[in-house]
Order: structure tokens, then C-alpha cells, then sequence
């Protein structure tokens, strides 16, 4: 089976190819009532669009979205909503190399052995052009949230690109929209930008952490034990192309903490809900969200597709030199950011629906009452 | 919804709380005609067994393990496996502390928010215990494995005990079992000893990280894209108690390295098969696994259940301090050595299964070839 | 895959063979604070047990249920909760014949053929005693009804037994508890009695329907298009062993009406809620319940396991004779009732808690209003 | 949660209302490698095409269906494939009057209760155009049998029209696609004809039952206990609008009937494969196919569109009259036939799939051998 879904209740497929005549989602299970246009879902495909500066790949085309289904007059009816996106810029060019060889690091060697046939034309499936279809379905769940948690926000943004991390003393978030690279310390963006002018430049590229923040989650999301809130984010996560590692919180650090550091410890607040002297646990605890900030980390890989020259070997077994040309990305990373946010947004949606289900009541409702 | 299930064809469900009568695993799925008794599925507990040295909880219960339905004549039928442990030292104790206070770092203040009552004793749903369940499943994928996909070995391990990493020049796999650690660099082994003394008598705890290794995994199984190999790898071990980290192959540190570095070259086996010249991958590409081993790491926080004053609230709101006595684990992380093993052999299995289901043929059996 | 599960969440998977030493309801997704103990489940329990009459089969098993999760201090905790029956009356005899040879209209080929191995004992999975663990499950399932949706009554009874229907002139609610065949017509009731004597004696068998009505449910439950009421109904009943046919409403006599007929005409009653002048859709319309009583009816096929002499094959391939010795039901569709009504109870829970996910408010609450 | 998916491994999400822009299906988990092209589908979406006979609605559509996914050069890739139908008659009319009423015996009042807003536009959602959809997907699933399964073989038409059924003696497969309603038995088809036109004329409608035949089905598929061969054909076939009832084998009808009459009896055939003395099961025993022919039959009811005063009310809760005007069908049976044969082809793909995923092998094969 090829899964091609994710979402317990908000689910969602996505279809479709790089090359191809179209890409987009199936979203099946937005509750009804949702205020929706075109233009909504527009809004954030376009922050994610490819070619708006010279760090990301210089492909353009416009990623207009269709909605197809599922909304009438302006909101959702809680039938199947199709988001598809018109794939325009195929250029004709000569496959002909990437047909026979596969890239080291790149999903063509697998795709084949799997499958014995690929659409090897940009990478098929395993583009990441795929994630346009998510970002169109992360901006339904936006809506959705607008309407029935409008405490949620979500942001995420860059903290390391290659060797060069933020300095955490700097984090303005006024600065996240204010460069090409989603950085909320204007010194690291200003690194960054030589930094990746020179890998450019050689025909290289380089890794990236993105970080995403939900605040204003309600305490009470997640279903223990297998469809936590951290489960489910870091399986959202990892299956972003070219994503390696995936943390919540402290995350791979919280291995050299001791309890009596890690434990974030409990008080009231003056609204009578419990606030935290801090948040190393990332504001998920045994996979429920406590109601503090909700933070993921995740680490994409360097873009397989370079003008270097790799050893590799053809379809037909013999040993080859490759160089990738085309129109790629040196921080593919950069662009993961208005995807790690568009998962978010689903994630948090879909533990909404799920606890209103098993819980019942208003949204972010819960039964235990402290106080 | 509370989801207590995971798997796609090999379907395991645990049940049960820390000091009720049982708990254990409901196992849907497994294929009909392997070879399976009780004692085959409690090697495998017994690894994970507390109280076995002063390293791990005290709590000594000898988990063993009762095959309910699913076996006939020593072999499984194809209906569920019901593995059964009962619970025997729920010891008589005190409960009143715990009962009105949340433990800071630890999942008490969630439940009691989300499902407004929760079993407190020993933790209940949430306590460790529930891996014993996973253990059992686990040990019932591997016999699965050791039938229809023999060349499949998996092994974990410990490369960090708080600040304290291995030498990976000093890795030795026969001194994994030698030691309490199941660490395979004797000096640091050593050096965890003294470390992990110091602050079991000081009341504290501290975080770990866990290496899982699968070898002979053969090329071809995941499914693209939200069911891809390192999604449910990422899934599977984040699920796992006090997990805030997972990676694979490069993890995090995939983020400095350029394409350059990090993309691993390929070149044609004596045996007709890939090789390649590194696995920053981690065995996986695309979301398909390339024949490599498959190299998983997760990060396991500090036990939240110490023996230091921390500060909390109780249900009703006040103001509290709380210390937490008990047999509980100074490094919790040494027994989610076999869990990680266990949850990396329910995912290969469950991916062979849909591999055979998708593409048929036998065991892994691929469409493409090469050469 | 092997698929022991039922429910979107509201999740019941049943394991356990006839002659193992248990057999069980793993439920995961109970809401939590719903009062329940060993008792009520019993209660359920002992309306299904064999050996009450001459009419059903003659083995007897206390079939006394254990909670061994998920409930705690009465009440249960969102956990899963793990209901288990163990086997008792496990007669040790001689299975010789029945391991060598395939009963008529019996699961031992097919599962067989499938499987290559089965518990041929009782039948193993495929005997009708796995239904002790629906009706467990469905015990659970009133108890939240009873909680969430105290509207909702649930009864099955029988309509018809071989050739033999009640009169629907003569219906009487009261008489479905006084008579061995929980049928609503003291006349029919009585003809049966006699039927099926002369059965018994003959040591044939014979097919029944019955009947199963929801009243009180509310309008809006039911997930289109695939999940529909009717959907998880059809496959609810048509799960239960031994079943052929599932209707809905007027069922196979609707191919017979006009629309003039078929449709229920629409008024608004008295407490401001629709009314209709007569219920041909069974109380569902387009997958969704209307409000009116939900009616569904099933014909359950005779036993094969009969002494009569019949025509049969071994598992080497020779023909050979058989009959059925054992203690064996002339008419199992008398156990199905309460079966059917578990059935119904776990479907109706199931899509009160979807929609409340979807659609949110209290149970029952819908978006549309009439008036 | 809306569910508008089916299928465990080849899985079906149906998409799009009958007004709206387009609809379609998006197919997930298609075997790679299997030939297909537009023309293939089209094949099968040009049988169930409206407005080829005046015994069905007059709406003219092309129908003509576009794959955007999932295909290149003529084979499946093994990702998702997307099936797109633009809706192109939809003719501008006044809904005024639909819009305020509910239509009796139609899905109006519920969708309007349930979700509080619809898009009442030809039925929207609930509208029977919906099947387009999946003789779109069923198209490529007999795509899959014919490479994976070719020996199968599926088949449905017409037994019965309002009171009216055939004679069976008459069974000739030859006429089927020989009159306008798929009716094996001419003498039949001609009494139909009249029948339909009378009630055309009037401006009414009738119900239908339809048969469909799998032949050439491997023994083996089925996943017991919930996900059984007629559990999944059961849940299919009700999942069609306007169907009341389904039936395997002798279904209903097999309440009437004795142990003795009922039980195919068994003998082995001259290939060495068992075979039965008739066919009461249906194809199936305990839920897996026993490789004689699959029967399935279904109950229409008639259309709720009707010419024919009848009594409702109106959004606002007043009492009105209302007669549907259109383009409906006297007898929607009609186009029920190539819909129940497309749901055939789609079940039996699927379980071929999951069996060849538990058992291993070639399609078809199985554990147990006989002889």
C-alpha cells in the first residue's frame, strides 16, 4: 500500500506529481460552517511559492489553487473539499540523464526498486512540489482554527542553517517576515545570506532547522498512546521530503538534563489555570498538550540535486559520474517553513475534532477542572 | 478518541494500567504459521525486566507472559494474539500525595485535565509500564521476522547517559550485553556507572539516548508519503514515555552538512546489489528503505519521578511541594533499550506486509531491478 | 491482514478462540466517567449464554466477564478497556472427525484454504461463541449511551423462523422477554415451539430473522458517503456469524414500491420537531439518522453443524460423510438477538461520538434547525 | 467526521456534488504497473451515463473523465491516482422551491439538520452523480484484476423491477446488454418496459433489485471477523444511494431453509480444487470466498423525485406541497448496475491485495492445500 493520507478525523490525501497536469488534496472531515475562499488558501500557498528570490529554486509558476468541492456559497459543508493546483511550468527538457541514473541522496534509486516504474520527470511524487498540496490543506485547517480555536496561532521559522544557528538572545519575531530565510535574528539572516550566496555560487547546498510554535493551544489535546499530540507531529514532520530529525521541547538536549532541571515546575495563574516556570517539555506532556507554547523542531537535509559531480550508478547497474542541473534549491529548508506550519495547523485541527469527539462540549472543553 | 493502536497490517493495541489486574497486547494481523510459544516472547521480556540491577526501578514482577488466543499447536492461526501480563507487586502503599498533587514533568496534570479522572496509581496509563505490552508485540514481530525475513537483525543500544556520549571508535556490539547499560564502549560504560550512582543517591535523574540499528532490512519497504519508513520509525519511538527526540541517519546534524557531504554515493555490489560509500541516510530514502541498515536514535528526558522538592499545585488549585518516592528509574532510557528494539521490529514487519500486499511477490521482492 | 476490529471511535476488536483458554473485547476509545462494573456487563452477558433452553445449544459456560483495564473506581477512564471471558466448559472429546473433515456450510474450509493451520476445536475464531465478545463489548457501549444519550432504547427480537413469520397484527413488546425466542407474538412464539421441537429431534436446523429497533435516537448521526448509518449498520449485522441478509427499513421490499409509496411524507409535530406519516426509510435518510426509530433486520442462515448425513471432503482430498455430533443450536438465530442489539449499541455509540467530533455541542445537537 | 473513503488497501475517496465544478475519485494504493489510459475508464463511466434511454434521467453529460495523477506513460506508479469529471450540464434553473423544502424520502432534511448548510443544488453530495465517482474507480480497479487476477470476472444486471422479477429458467447472460435495463430474461425486459413507461407517464417511480456475479474469484479472500468478504461487499453495496437492502447467496431467503437444504455439499472436482453441490453461500463461508461464484444482491428503492403531489415542510417549519420537477430517473435501479458491478471490482481488488499481504505469494495463492 502507498499512504498517501494523514489525519485521524481532518484527513488528508495528497495527489499528484511535479510534472504532471496537476498536484492537490483531498480533505475529508472539515466540520461544516467554515468561512473559506480561494483566496484564503492562496494567501499561503503563495509564502511558499518557489522562485521569489534567488535562495530557492527559480522554477515559477503561479500554484494557483482550485477548490473543486465541498464549499458552497462561501463555507465548507462538511463534504470532501478538493484543493487542486495546475502544474504550468513543465518545462520541456531533456530527462534523459536523471532517467537513467539515479542522484545519490535523492528517492529515485528506491522509488524504482520499489515500484519498477517512476515518473522520474522533477522527481514525480518525491518532489518536493508535493508540498504545495499540503500547504493548500494547511490553510483549510487555518480557517477551520480561525473559526473554532481563534486562541491558535502558529509560526515557525529558521534557527539554523548549516553550521550557523540564531542567537536566541536576538529572537525578534518582527524579523521572520522581514528576510528571505523566515530568521527572527536580522545578524544570523545577514550571515545566512553570504553564507548560502557562496554555496550557490559552488553548485552546492546545505541543511536548515526549522522551528514551529503553536501558542494559544487548549490544554487536553492528544490521544495517548499512539496518536499523542508529539507522536502525531513528529510523524507530520518526518514526512516532510528531506527531513532527518524531529524534536519537541528540549529535544535531542534532553538527554544531558537531569529531572531536577527538566521538570518544568506548576503554579497558578491569575486566571486560574496553571502556568509553568518554564517549558523544556515543549508544551506536550504523556502526549497532551498542557496549554503552554507548543514548540517542534525538525532538521532538513541538504537538497540531493547539485552541480557537483557524484559517483552513482544507471538503471542498468554501470557506474556513472552525475551532476544535477536544473532549477533547485540551495536551502530547500527555507522552503519548509510555511510547511512545517501548514502541518501544524492540521494537527492541532484534527486533535481538536478528535477530543470534542471523545470529550464533547465547546472546543478546548475539558473534563478535569483544576481549582 | 483515545488510540491506543498502531501498525497498518500488523496491528498491535496495548491495554492496561500500571496496578490494575493486567496489562498486555492485542496483536491483529500476524501472519498465519509462525512459530511462537510463551517462552520465545519472554526472552524478550526478561530484558526489559525492572529491578535487575540498581540502575533501573525496584519494582520487581517477574512479567510473564500468558498467550490467550491466536497460537494453536505452537504456531499462529492468523487471528489476534492476545498477550496477557498480570500485574503481582502492586504494592499496598500510600497514594494520597499523588493523588492530589501533579508531578511537574510528568503526565498526571494532563490526564486529570483531559479525562477529568485518571488511575494515579504507579502512573496508571502513562507509566512505563505500558512499554512491558510493546515488549511482548515486539518479541512477536521478531519470530514473525525470524520466519519471512531471517536476514533481519535488530539491535539497540545506549550512546548517551546525561552529558556523556561514546567514543564511536571504541564501539564494541559484544560488549552491548556486558554491561547494565547495554552500551557498546566499555569507558563509557564505566564512566556511566560512576555517574549514575552519584545521582541515584543524590534522589535525581537524568536523560539518555538510544541507538536502534536494523541490518539486513531489504531495499523496498515504506510507503510514500505519510506511511514512509522513517514517519512510522518517527511515530513508533516518539510514542514511547519521556521520548522528546527522534532522528535518523544524520538527524539533526544533517542540517550543517552540505550536499556535498551528506548525500551518499553509490556504486555497484559484488553481489549485484547498491552499495554506497556511507549511510548519512540512515538506511532510508525517499521514505523507502535502500538495503542499508536502518539507523534510528531517540532521546529519552529525565524521569520526572525524583527525589528533589519541586514545586507544584494540587487538583483544587493550592500551591504545593512535592517529592516523589518510590522505585523509580534514575536513567529510565536503560529500559527503553528493548522497547526501541521492539518498536523497530513491529515497523519492519508491518512494512514487509505492505510491501507484499502492494508490490506481491515474495518477502522482500521488488518490481525494479538493477543491472 | 486479519481485521478483528469494528468502529471509527468507538473501537471494539474481539480475539479469542471456542476452545482457548479465553476470549475477549479490547475497546479502546470508551469516553471517559461512564459508570460501569463487572455486574452490568453480566447482565448483558447472560441474555446471550447458551444452555438456558432446549432451544439453543446445550453447553454451558458461566461466560462470567472480567475488567481488567480502563475502569477505575467505577467509573471508566478513556483508557482502553480490556473485557475478558475465559472458557470454562472446554470439554475434552474426541475432535478427530472434524480435524480431518470439512463441515457443509461450515468456515473449515476457508479457513483452512486461507490459513494453511486452524484451531479446529469449537470451530475456533469462527464459532459463534466470538460473539460473547460483542455482546460484552456492546454492554460498555449501553452504559455510555446510557450516559450520553439516555433517549436511546435498544431491542431486537425475532420475526421469522424457517419459514414461519410473526404477525405483525399481533406485536406485543411485552411477550418478547416471556418466550425461549424472544418473539413479540404469542402465537408465533408458540407455533415456533413446536417447529422446532420436531427440528431438534431430527437433528436439523433452521434459519430465523431478526429484527432490531433504535428508538430515540437523534437526528444527524451518520457519516456520509462511506460511513453512512446504514453503511456501518450493514456491515455491523452482516459481520455477526451465520448472517446472509441485512435490511434497512422496507429493505428488499422497497424494489417493490413507487415513490408515491416508498417516500414518508413530512410534518412538523407538536414539539416543533419533524414527524413523519410512516417510517418506509427505516429512520435513515441519505446515511443519516431522521430522528424516527432506526430499524434494521437480518436473516441468519441454519447451523451446518447438523446430524444429518452429508456429503463432504477431507483435508487429503477424499470424499467422506459426516455428521455433526456435539451440542450444536437447531436455531442459532435465537442467540443472535442479543447480538444484534450489541451490535447496534456499539454502531449508534460510534456515530454519536463522530458527530460530536464533526459537529461539535452537546450529543445529539445538530447545526440546521427547523422552524 | 465525513467518511468518503473506502477500501483497506486500494482506497477509494470519492469527491464532489453534483453542481459543482467537477468530481472524481482519488484512488490510493493501485498496484504499481498496471496499463491504463482515459479510454479504459471511459469505457466503463459511458455504461452508467445518463440519458442514453428514456428510462433515465434526461441530463446529458459527457462524463468524460481526465487522470491528473498517478499514471505515466500508460502504467499506475503506485501513487495516488486522481480521477477528475468536470460537470458540465448543469443547467441554470431556478432552485427556489428545492431550496425551501425538503424533498420526502430524500437526504435533504438530514444533510440540513446534520450539517446546517448543504448545497441543495441537484441533491449536492448526496446526489446520485456521486456514482460517477466510482465507476471511475472501479474502472481502474478491473484494470488491476485483469493484469493481477485475470480468471475474474464481474457481472451485474437486473432480477426484479417494482413487482416484477424474473424468470429464472429464462437466464440468458446474452441479453443483458441486449435491452435497456441489463436484463438477463427477454420476456422480462419487455414487461418491464411497459411497466416503466406507465409509470414514466405518470410521473412516478419504482424500486429495483440488482445481482451482481463475481466469477473466477480465488478461494481465500476475506479478512475475518470484521473486515470479511460480505461484511466489506455488504457495506459497499448499502453505501449506494437509495439501497435498502443486501444479500449473499440465498440471503433472506435462507431463513426459510433447514441445515439439510442449505449446506453446499462438497466433492472434489477433476482439477483437483473442491467443489460444491450449489451455491446457497454465496461464494463465501465465514467470511472468505470458497471460489465458486461471489453473489451479492441489492434492493433500490424507488426515486423520492417524483412528479407526485406529496406533503413536507420547509426550512422554517411551515407545512407545504411539493412536486420535483426534472430530469429524474422512473427507475434509478437502472444506472445501479454498472455501479454495483464497479463496488464489486474495487472489494475484490482489495482483499486480493490484503490477502496477498498476510499470506504471501502470488495472487490467488493460498496456505492450506487440499488432496
Amino acid at each position: 500500500m502507498s499512504i498517501n493520507s494523514f489525519g485521524h478525523l481532518f484527513r488528508v490525501t495528497t495527489w499528484g506529481e511535479s510534472h504532471g497536469p496537476a498536484l492537490g488534496a483531498t480533505v475529508d472531515g472539515c466540520p461544516p460552517g467554515i468561512a473559506i475562499d480561494e483566496a484564503a488558501i492562496q494567501h499561503w500557498l503563495d509564502r511558499r511559492k518557489p522562485g521569489q528570490n534567488k535562495y530557492t529554486t527559480q522554477r515559477r509558476e503561479p500554484d494557483a489553487v482550485r477548490i473543486l468541492s465541498g464549499v458552497f456559497e462561501g463555507q465548507t459543508t462538511g463534504t470532501p473539499v478538493q484543493l487542486m493546483i495546475e502544474n504550468t511550468d513543465q518545462r520541456s527538457k531533456d530527462y534523459s540523464d536523471i532517467m537513467e541514473k539515479f542522484r545519490p541522496g535523492h528517492a529515485d534509486i528506491t522509488y524504482w526498486q520499489k515500484y519498477g516504474i517512476r515518473d522520474y520527470r522533477g522527481g514525480g511524487r518525491s518532489s518536493a512540489r508535493e508540498t504545495a498540496s499540503r500547504v493548500a490543506a494547511g490553510g483549510l485547517a487555518r480557517a477551520a482554527l480561525a473559526s473554532l480555536a481563534p486562541s491558535v496561532e502558529i509560526q515557525a521559522y529558521m534557527v539554523q542553517v548549516g553550521p550557523h544557528g540564531i542567537d536566541r538572545e536576538q529572537f525578534d519575531a518582527g524579523q521572520i517576515e522581514a528576510n528571505p530565510f523566515w530568521c527572527p535574528d536580522a545578524g544570523a539572516a545577514s550571515q545566512w545570506a553570504d553564507y548560502l550566496d557562496g554555496l550557490r555560487k559552488s553548485g552546492n547546498s546545505v541543511g536548515a532547522i526549522v522551528e514551529v510554535v503553536a501558542r494559544g493551544v487548549p490544554a487536553g489535546l492528544g490521544a495517548p498512546i499512539y496518536g499523542k499530540l508529539d507522536t502525531d507531529l513528529a510523524a507530520a514532520m518526518m514526512s516532510i521530503n528531506a527531513v532527518k530529525g524531529v524534536e519537541i521541547g528540549e529535544g535531542m538536549a534532553a538527554a544531558a538534563l537531569t529531572g531536577e532541571d527538566n521538570a518544568d515546575e506548576i503554579f497558578m495563574g491569575n486566571d486560574g489555570k496553571p502556568v509553568y516556570s518554564s517549558n523544556h517539555a515543549g508544551g506536550i506532556l504523556g502526549g497532551i498538550s498542557t496549554g503552554q507554547d507548543v514548540v517542534v523542531r525538525f532538521a532538513v537535509k541538504p537538497t540531493s540535486s547539485i552541480l557537483k559531480t557524484r559517483q552513482t550508478i544507471t538503471k542498468s547497474g554501470q557506474s556513472a559520474e552525475i551532476i544535477t542541473k536544473g532549477r533547485h534549491d540551495p536551502c530547500v529548508g527555507i522552503r519548509a517553513v510555511p510547511v512545517g506550519e501548514a502541518m501544524m495547523a492540521c494537527v492541532i485541527l484534527d486533535h481538536l475534532l478528535l477530543h470534542r469527539g471523545q470529550i464533547g462540549g465547546a472546543v478546548g472543553e475539558t473534563r478535569g477542572t483544576i481549582g
